[in-house]
C-alpha cells in the first residue's frame, strides 16, 4: 500500500526531541558545546539510542562509534534507505546543525509507525561520529572511515588537544563497536540538514534541493623555524614560524576577498604555534585553511593559489613548510535520481523550493562514494550557524522533514 | 685598603655554579626550560640561597619573591651597591641569559672573601622574579613591582595559561616574603648579562659597555569578532578575530623589514584565539607585538605605526580591537658615572671594549627608575639566545665578570 500523499511528520513530537537535545551539553546562551565523544555526546547518544529502541529500531554501533538504527522492511534482505547526520557540535555550536537530520530520521520512522506503513526496503537512521572535527581532526571522520576513505586504526588514533584518542574515548563512553568487514550496502542516503547559509531564509524558500557541494580544498600546513630573542635578533636572520603561519592566513583571506564577488570563500580557521610566548620567536606553527567556490575550475585555481601561498609565506618568514594533509570535497557528487525525487516531493507538497549547492562539508559527501546520496536543506534564521545564535522554528524545519518522509518512502517502496 | 688592580674573579668556581644551574630544569639538549616559579625555579632558588648563606650573605625574600643576598659593608648603614639579574628562563632558554648575572654577583662576593676585602658600602646580589615573562605576563614583573611600576596586588594576581597566579605559586614554592613599605635605597645597580645579540662576538669584543637600551614599545592587543561557519558565511559578513590578529602580526613584521636597514626590529611574538578550530571562525584573539629602534624618534614613529596597524587589522577583518596594555622601555636611562666606571675598569684591564645599546629588555630598565644603574655585556656565540643552542665559554664571561668586580668595588669603596 502506497504512503498517502497527505502523510506528514509530527512536528510537535519532533520538536520535543530537539528541545531535549538542546538541554544536553549546553554552551553559550541558546547554544550547544557538545564535542564529539565527550560526556555530553555520550548522554545524547544514550538518549538517542533509547528513543530508537522505544521506536522498535534495532541499534548497532560500529568500530568508529557510528550508530545505525534499523527499521525492518517488508523485503528485509534489500539494502536499506538510510537517513542521518551527526549529533556532535562545535564548541560554540547551535541546537540544530546536524542534530536536525538525525532526529529527522527518527521522526520519519515514528511517523511511519503512526501511519502504520512498512516500507518495502528497510530504513536506517545513522549518527556519524565526529562530523564537526572540532575536537578531533579531520572532520567527518566517522563517515569517512565507514566508506573506507580513512583506515580504521589511523582514525582511532586521531587525538584531541589533550592527547586523548578517538579509540580511547569511544571505549570510555561505551561506543566502541565492531567495524563491518565491508560496509553494508545502502540503497540510498538522504541527509536532512539546516542550510548553514542565508539564501533560503533571505529568499523565503522552504526547501533546498541540494544538487551538490561547492568544490572545496582544505589544507593542514606545518611551518618550522627557530626560536630566538624577540629583541636583538636581526630581521634578516629570523625564522619565526608564527609569522609564516600568519602570512599564510592573511594570503588565504586575501584570496577569499578576491573571489568574494562570485561567492567564493577562503578561510583561515586555525593557527597554533610553539612557544607562542612574549620574548621568544616561535619555531613551529600549524595552520588549517580552505577555499571554496561554486565553479569547479575557479575552485581549482583558488586551491592552486592557496598551495603557492604556503611556500611564499614560509619564504618570507625564513621558515620551511610542509603541507601535511590536503582534503578535497564537494562537486557534483549527488545522485540525479535522488535530487529529482527530493524536488518532486517538495513541489508536490507545494513548498517554495530552490536548487542549492552546499557550501559546508557534510557526511553526505563521503557517503556519496558508497551509495546514491543527496541532501535536503531547511532554512535557518539569517544563515547564522556555528554560533549560539543559530536558530530555526518549527516552520523552518517542517517542510524539509515532510520532503524527507515522502522522498525516503518513495525510494524505499519502489 | 683599596682592592688591588690585579684582583680577579675565580672563573672555575663561577663556572661550577653555572654548570650546576644547567642541571636544573633541563629543556632541549644543552638548554633550560626553567619557567618562573615552577618546580625547577624553586630548586634553583634553593640552591642559590644555599650558596649565598655559605658565603655568609644574609638572604631576604620580598613580597614578589625577589631574593636579596647581602654582604655587610664597613659602613653598613650606607645603601648597598647591588648586582643581579634573573634565574628564570624561557621555555626554550639557554644556560646563561640572566643566570650569568645572578651567579656573577655571587662570585664577586666570594672573590672578595678570598681576597679578604670588605667594601665600605654593603653589597647585595638580587634575583628578580619572572624576568622572562614566559610564564606570567608582563616580563620583569619582579623588578617592576619593586620599583613601584606595578602594584603588588595586581602583580601577584598575574596568571599563567593554566590559571595559576604569581601569588599562589610564590606561596607554593616557599618564596612569598614581605614587601618593604618603601623599597630600600640602592647606591647603584650593576647588571651583568650576555649580550643576546651578535655584535660583540662578531667584532671580537670582550666587554660591552651598555650605554642604554633601544627605545622599545610593546603592546597587548585584543580583537573581538563573531563565530560562524567557515564555509557558507560570506566574506563580507565575517568577523574572524584570528584574521584580525594575523593581519596585525604581518603588518608588524612588515614594519620590521622596513626599518631593518637601520637595525630596527618589529616582532610578533604571540597570537592566541578562540575557538581557533577547523570549521568555525574565531570570535576572540590576543596578540603581543613590539617595535625597537636605536634612534628614539624612529622608535616613536614605529610605535605610532604599530598602533595604527591595530585599527587597520581589525577593520579589514570586521572586528573590534582594544589595546589592553602598552609597555615602553629602553632609552638613555643608564647613569653616566656608572657607564664611565665600567668603561674605565674594562680598559684598565686591557679588554677589547665597545659601547653598545641593549636591544632586549632587562630588569635594569626598571631599576634605573630607582637608582643609578648600568649593565655589562659579555659576548655569546653567534648572538644566539632564547634557544637551547645559546652558548658561551669561560673566555666569553671572564672579562665582564672582572669588570663587574672592579667597577662594583670602586663604587662601593668610594
Amino acid at each position: 500500500m502506497a504512503l498517502p500523499a497527505s502523510a506528514r511528520v509530527d512536528i510537535e513530537r519532533y520538536w520535543a526531541t530537539l528541545e531535549r537535545s538542546a538541554e544536553i551539553g549546553r554552551g553559550r546562551p541558546g547554544g550547544l558545546s557538545r564535542l564529539a565523544l565527550g560526556d555530553a555526546d555520550k548522554q545524547m547518544r544514550d538518549e538517542f539510542v533509547g528513543w530508537c529502541r522505544e521506536a522498535g529500531l534495532k541499534v548497532r554501533i560500529d568500530g568508529m562509534g557510528n550508530i545505525f538504527a534499523r527499521r525492518p522492511g517488508l523485503d528485509d534482505n534489500l539494502p536499506p534507505v538510510v537517513m542521518g547526520s551527526h549529533l556532535d557540535t562545535q564548541v560554540n555550536g547551535g541546537r540544530f546543525d546536524g542534530i536536525a537530520g538525525v532526529l529527522g530520521g527518527l521522526e520519519v520512522c515514528r511517523a511511519l509507525d503512526t501511519l502504520g506503513h512498512r516500507t518495502r526496503r528497510p530504513l536506517e537512521v545513522v549518527n556519524w561520529t565526529n562530523e564537526e572535527g572540532s575536537r578531533f581532526s579531520p572532520p567527518m571522520v566517522g563517515s569517512g572511515c565507514f566508506v573506507g576513505a580513512y583506515g580504521l586504526e589511523w582514525a582511532r588514533e586521531r587525538r584531541d588537544d589533550d592527547g586523548k584518542s578517538i579509540g580511547e574515548e569511544l571505549a570510555r563512553i561505551g561506543y566502541l563497536g565492531e567495524m563491518e568487514e565491508k560496509p553494508h550496502a545502502f540503497d540510498a542516503y538522504f541527509e536532512f540538514h539546516i542550510e548553514q547559509g542565508y539564501y533560503l531564509d533571505r529568499d523565503g524558500m522552504q526547501v533546498g534541493v541540494v544538487t551538490g557541494g561547492f568544490p572545496s580544498t582544505g589544507m593542514l600546513v606545518e611551518f618550522r623555524g627557530e626560536t630566538a630573542h624577540t629583541g636583538p635578533w636581526p630581521m634578516e636572520r629570523r625564522k619565526n614560524a608564527l609569522i609564516a603561519g600568519a602570512r599564510l592566513l592573511v594570503a588565504v583571506d586575501e584570496l577569499g576577498w578576491e573571489y568574494a564577488g562570485s561567492g567564493g570563500k577562503a578561510t583561515a580557521a586555525r593557527l597554533i604555534a610553539w612557544p607562542n610566548k612574549p620574548g621568544i620567536l616561535s619555531d613551529w606553527a600549524q595552520t588549517v585553511c580552505d577555499v571554496r567556490h561554486s565553479d569547479p575550475e575557479t575552485a581549482q585555481v583558488m586551491a592552486e593559489r592557496m598551495r603557492r601561498a604556503v611556500g611564499e609565506a614560509a619564504a618570507r618568514a625564513g621558515c620551511s613548510a610542509e603541507i601535511l594533509d590536503v582534503w578535497n570535497w564537494g562537486g557534483a557528487i549527488f545522485a540525479p535520481e535522488l535530487i529529482d525525487q527530493v524536488r518532486s516531493a517538495s513541489l508536490a507538497m507545494g513548498y517554495r523550493t530552490q536548487d542549492i549547492l552546499s557550501q559546508a562539508g557534510h557526511d553526505a559527501y563521503f557517503v556519496a562514494r558508497h551509495a546514491p546520496t543527496t541532501m535536503i536543506f531547511a532554512p535557518c534564521k539569517g544563515g547564522i550557524t556555528h554560533n549560539n545564535e543559530e536558530n530555526c522554528d518549527r516552520d523552518d524545519l517542517e517542510p524539509g522533514l515532510n520532503v524527507l518522509l515522502q522522498a525516503v518512502v518513495a525510494r524505499a517502496d519502489r
